[in-house]
């Protein structure tokens, strides 16, 4: 073999240069490095539900705003408004690029191609997303954005990353190069064990759904990676399709909150309204099939959900649990499938609420072989910083960017924690009446 | 500000591209990589002795050898015999570079400029290693260099570096890239804590003596860079030039056991023997004088030494404690300095023998205040993978390249500790009666 001489010490690796993180957010000091690079480094199935909207309520007009759960982390005194506004300008003046439009238009996504219509395609590359509103309310940021449906959806995820990883900047500006390097190593190495744990349980599958809170794109991109290594065929993809294209593995999502929480501000009497949720399914059950039949049934209330769905919605594939006790919703589910007459075992269950490895380890050893059973994990993959800084200054939040009106009428959530519910008092009255929700236990919402 | 793209993910630091230590390590799969990339690689004191050697011994016949005193490491059957050969190779067509010799000539060393005389420089820019004599015996390698003893000395250095790092490479292998990756931020959460204990010792003063068993080069450049960045002032340098040219730090260190090892090894009668050591120093006092004029006292016995020196080496500057217990060392220090009128807080002791962070700060908590306390801090800190691989893997070793003849005759080394004693046996008796020593107490010998 020849020597080969590799001066300077430069690095070269299969897949491109290499990324030093810590090297990298030490530049962050000293000039603007945009945060959201691409429109399509955003969660999949916010494409899926664009391409429903953009079908079947394109002219829908929606305002998204920006909610901080958790109000003591004062954003607005960590945050500064200019660089804000810089990170929000820099994504209006992204373009789906050609790269990104092939692989969306030639990709098998869930075993089918031509997922995305050229209608929609055609639509989606002479995208610009809309203006933005932001104004400073003492501590906190008012951002929303107003406009068509599917243009203003797909300001969620962008929002939410960039604030999250201007946090995350903010808080790591005093550190040094080496106090940095060192913060990466650790968290590195907690993630490194989570997935060793994970590596330990037979029959295991897991995604990443952990783009919106990430603590850094950088970080989300390097934690999928790990993933790779460490899972092989447990990790069964990221729901960031930026990363699942450069990454090479599959996109993963369905459906979420905004589409039954919009159909429903829009229905004009209770009748509506109380159909209103299955009307969201009759659409997507049109569109697809397979995998992409996720039921998310908690928006009004898990149980009265499930109790009066119709027979057709029980032969779907399966089902999200994304708030309350989700062995509770599990068990709900599997009985639910029984009664309408459905093997559960040949159902899917998805759990995406607030995972970390104890609880993934622990409903995997209760539901194994019960039914098919699959993890979306989130913030506590991709912004597990907690305890690594003074006075635990990256913890994660929670953060939200959440339709709140559609066509001038407010939206409501509920979800199976009060803690979670969104809207108007009288609003939400009128929905537990509508939906029949009594009493929730309340789970404190961390992330 | 104006927003600055950088596409693509490219690294830019203050100082060069960066370096991903996992990759590179990951690298070393597909292609070979030189490990000593320059002949000053090494440790300062070498080029100090060799321009010594070069002005008062340059005709002297030495042979040095490799000894692994860690025979459970079967080194033979871990590194491949014909990588060893390549990297020997390589070493052999290195040649004093520009920048290096200018840096060489230009810099002030304690404060001195011109430490190197233009005519070893001359002859240092023309030099080219001496052939090196491998076999293979059992698990084993003998690895031997003869010649003239200012160009087979300078071997030492390179020599050990490259059997550490291939058998840390060799370990490394089968390794993929983010088990490497969470390796070595296992690894540098340790440095760091390390450092950051060593920041809580007020007055400390320490510096990097770890080149020769180094886990590999990029790792020590590390951790020097993380000492820099961690201690600030208590961090006064390191013994590889390379990296002190590189870092813009220190070069540091005075002189070594191969020193009085060869003297006495060309000492012709038991008298001229019983003075050998101290003709190494009064060479040394003609050629150097402040922070170089440190004395290192056990090659043959410590106590013995001491008693018996003339009192111009009381008027040196400091001592340097190498073997034995150090505190016993260090105490038998003070005691001579008084009895011979010195006033032992004038003096530097430095502390070099298999330190951590224990023992420096139990050593510094002692003698602070007693004498000037220095830290040459070694394998552990370069080295300390213990317990990151299975069965321990990549634990350090005690590996060296001594001088064991001189112009046909055998070297002999006692040291302060029977374990690191050297040379055939009816010498080591001899030795033993002309200078005096006793029984020694035994202390194991890790790095």
């Amino acid at each position: 073999m020849a020597v080969r001489l590799a001066y300077p010490w430069v690095i070269h690796s299969e897949r491109g240069p290499s990324v030093d993180i810590a090297t990298r957010v030490y530049n962050h000091k000293w000039k603007i490095d945009p945060i959201v690079r691409s429109l399509i480094d955003t969660d999949f199935y916010k494409l899926l539900m664009c391409q429903s909207v953009f079908r079947n309520k394109p002219d829908t007009q929606v305002t998204f705003s920006l909610i901080n759960r958790t109000m003591r982390i004062p954003l607005a005194r960590i945050i500064d408004e200019g660089e804000l506004r810089e990170q929000l300008d820099h994504i209006r003046s992204l373009r789906l690029s050609r790269g990104e439009s092939t692989w969306l238009r030639g990709n098998t996504f869930y075993g089918k191609r031509q997922m995305f219509r050229p209608d929609f395609m055609e639509w989606f590359e002479g995208l610009q997303l809309p203006p933005y509103h932001l104004e400073r309310r003492d501590d906190q940021y008012e951002l929303t954005f107003e406009g068509n449906w599917p243009e203003v959806m797909l300001w969620e995820i962008p929002a939410l990353a960039v604030l999250m990883e201007l946090r995350s900047r903010a808080v790591l500006h005093d550190m040094r190069r080496f106090e940095l390097q060192v913060l990466y190593a650790r968290a590195m190495t907690r993630v490194w064990e989570k997935i060793e744990r994970l590596r330990g349980i037979d029959g295991l599958t897991i995604a990443d759904f952990g783009t919106r809170r990430r603590h850094s794109f950088l970080w989300q991109d390097w934690c999928v990676q790990a993933m790779i290594e460490g899972l092989g065929a447990k990790f069964t993809g990221t729901s960031n399709c930026l990363i699942a294209m450069r990454r090479e593995v599959e996109a993963i999502g369905t459906n979420a909150h905004e589409l039954p929480m919009v159909y429903s501000a829009l229905a004009e009497t209770d009748t509506e309204l109380a159909r209103a949720p299955y009307d969201v399914l009759s659409d997507w059950h049109e569109e697809h099939d397979g995998n992409l039949r996720i039921i998310l049934p908690d928006t009004y209330g898990t149980k009265g959900f499930l109790d009066r769905a119709p027979d057709w919605l029980a032969g779907w594939t399966g089902i999200r649990i994304d708030s309350g006790d989700p062995a509770e919703g599990a068990e709900t589910a599997i009985s639910w499938w029984k009664d309408r007459g459905e093997n559960p075992t040949d159902k899917r269950i998805i759990f995406s609420d607030g995972l970390d490895v104890d609880k993934i380890a622990e409903l995997h050893a209760r539901f194994s072989g019960r039914a098919k059973i699959s993890f979306g994990w989130g913030t506590l993959l991709t912004n597990d910083f907690r305890g690594l800084v003074p006075d635990d200054g990256l913890a994660p939040f929670s953060l939200v960017c959440k339709a709140v009106s559609a066509n001038g009428h407010p939206t409501v959530k509920l979800s199976d924690n009060p803690e979670k519910a969104m809207g108007p008092a009288d609003e939400v009255a009128r929905y537990k009446r509508v939906f029949g929700v009594g009493r929730q236990t309340s789970y404190a919402v961390e992330v």
